[in-house]
């Protein structure tokens, strides 16, 4: 037994879970406990000492995962999606009686996502245009992918938060489409390829200079390290934190 | 006096006129001799034993040039726009009157701009997918540029010739435009943003690679390099040569 | 029973293998026969009527599986390495004894790859300058890979063929190391970056503009493709092939 | 005469000098008042009732400069080098003495590079690997660039600060130079291309995925808009203050 954080996994059969797993034992400072998963009792957790859960389950169980683990004073680090603002108020009423349990709900752990969006964010009141290009594998099935229209959403936020008009444009003539898809004045382009896993870029420009923030996903473990990153930190984060970047100090 | 080829220009006096001159002033191999513009007579290339002539000129003066010059045994590189089937033949007419001349008429002299066009054809057929995005200054009229869509339409024709089907696509949810205009078959994405000059990326993939060929325009002048290497040719090539592509042994 | 070409793989029980049979069987114009590795008998390949055998295997043991599929009438496309001159002049000999037979032998199976090399061969001679920067996972041993090497070494052919000098270079102070490895006057820089697999982008450069060929390489089964395009090939082209570029018709 | 800030330039007739007064010019928010060079009376710019004054001089004028403008209550946004750890104390004082007046001096005023080297700070603590490749015309003396050079040598900090150790590296075998300069731990590379203006890239990785930020200067006026920034921001910051980046609330 080792000295490091030490961390269960619930969902541990799945493709998500074991790539959990792996990255738990991978890693110096965390030693893996126990895999629950279903047909497991959520005890497993608290006979082994786990200090804090990762869960990547389902909609239907999650709540009661998170319940029992509060309870139990286990802190959680949670990818499963579902979360509505009730569910939310739900598991803050669940902490407010369990001071020092940290719970954190994130929506992506991909780390190069996570700071694309918060540069994005932070770049766009300094440039006159801003677009984003989202580059997928062709088995995808909504276009643009969310996490473009997400980051295309906070460009335009922060243009409008400071004043910025519409990106120049003196497009007059030529092909339906080829300017994009329009998110609140800010265009998005997607490229479906073979070949492709998960890609984007978000482009600014200003006179004479432009600005490229490209985040690859190679392959789908790619949220290892933010699962990781949640787990060391979230023992010193009593409460509910939604989204992955409270934790990053950025 | 040099032993340079000896080059002429025609519209010597635009902006584009004068790249060329500098152009051929500071290649090793060439000699300017001397400009001529709106008001210069057409026999000062003769007076000066000029061995070829650049013409970025209009449309309205174009033919009369060539007149003169192919009468006169005087090799052209010609740059001005508006050559239509008629004109053409027009030229070729004049030439097997004066054989030994030559005449280079081309859309595009900008070598990179050429070689990808070039190079996307070739690829086509091996790829199950293909797509074009190009990026221009904000300033541009046409989207997609008439690049991308010459490029998107070689490659649609390299398809069909190879038998490949349409290029794999899932989509079923999204905002209109996303994906981009389509030229037959092949998708464009036209991206505008303060700052960029002239770019372009032709994306191919297949199963778990990807081939990018990228062209960046990043001044006007980009056009000089293939000006010189149409001069240097055009010697050695009587008769009439259509696209810059011809002389270059690919 | 399909209609496809019939094909069988040797090394059948190795990752590359699988990967290979997977691909078969996924292709409309390709029917699996029969695996053979370590243990079953070369003789399955006769019994299943097997028209051409994929074989990825090691330089201790392709020798005899080419000289009894030669010998039997089956055609092969070789990944195995290994060959040398006298090698292949051995196989050529099996070959002269059994003409209608077709062997290819190659190096390199990612369609991109071959690609890459090719363009960057016909780009090299209309361009000032060319440098080549590869990345690749921090596991890869050698700096530059090998295909990058080889890729500038072509490019410095191409350019000293052209008559062309070195490429224009200023730099008279900075850091050791900064302009890269020096390939018979190519620059070549190595990036060995956590999360990417194998990318290699060649850059031309001249007045005002530039052209740059990029290979992504996102998994490992990138050379499934280049090996099907093999299979149907092999038929049509008896004797000794070397290199996949022969059959791509460029 | 507009409502905008009333903006003077000193060095008006040098290049940089020049694209500075269009800048003004052009935009809807400043006023050009008057430009100062050699021979001409620094009192113009009070005669002119000049608000900011912006200097791109030589570091053998640029102290006089700035005492005249501060004694007479006239903001600066100076983009000359040579300040010395001295001369920013003389400056100091002479604000000290003048409370109310604020000068702004950087030495790089494209917004894209000081994002981008305050974002490579950020992200450098996230990521397991780093290194930057920058890519500048031919004529350039230096390899790596100051600011590729200074971009490193922050992320090194940043990794050390987060108790990072250095970036996975397994070569063994190579080419002398080809895996770059070494910056603390951070590997350079520096491209060197016909074409090109200047460009950099910031790469990171971690398992699955990488970040990239890079930064194009497409002409070498890509410092107005930052200068413009500074202008706006003047004088609601009194005293001194160093780098473009304290201006723009990161």
């Amino acid at each position: 037994m080792g000295n490091g954080i030490r961390v269960g996994v619930l969902g541990s059969n799945g493709k998500v879970g074991k790539a959990i797993v792996e990255g738990v034992e991978a890693s110096a400072d965390t030693d893996f406990t126990v895999g629950v998963d279903k047909g497991d009792a959520l005890t497993d957790f608290v006979d082994s000492k786990t200090s804090v859960v990762v869960d990547f389950t389902h909609p239907d169980v999650v709540m009661d995962n998170l319940k029992f683990l509060i309870e139990n004073g286990i802190h959680a680090v949670v990818g499963t999606t579902g979360f509505t603002q009730e569910r939310l108020d739900t598991v803050r009423g669940w902490l407010d009686a369990n001071p020092g349990v940290g719970v954190l709900i994130a929506p992506n752990f991909a780390i190069g996502a996570v700071l694309s969006m918060h540069f994005a964010q932070q770049a766009a009141r300094f440039f006159e245009s801003a677009e984003v290009v989202e580059l997928h594998h062709p088995h995808k099935a909504d276009a643009p992918s969310g996490t473009a229209g997400r980051t295309a959403q906070l460009i335009a936020d922060a243009r409008a938060e400071a004043g910025l008009g519409a990106s120049p444009d003196a497009t007059s003539t030529g092909l339906k489409g080829a300017r994009g898809a329009d998110v609140d004045g800010v265009r998005v382009h997607s490229v479906r390829l073979a070949g492709l896993v998960a890609h984007q870029e978000v482009l600014f420009g200003t006179q004479g200079e432009t600005l490229t923030i490209r985040h690859d996903s190679m392959d789908r473990n790619s949220f290892v390290p933010g699962v990781l990153l949640g787990v060391r930190e979230i023992a010193g984060r009593p409460g509910l934190t939604v989204g992955l970047e409270s934790f990053m100090d950025l």
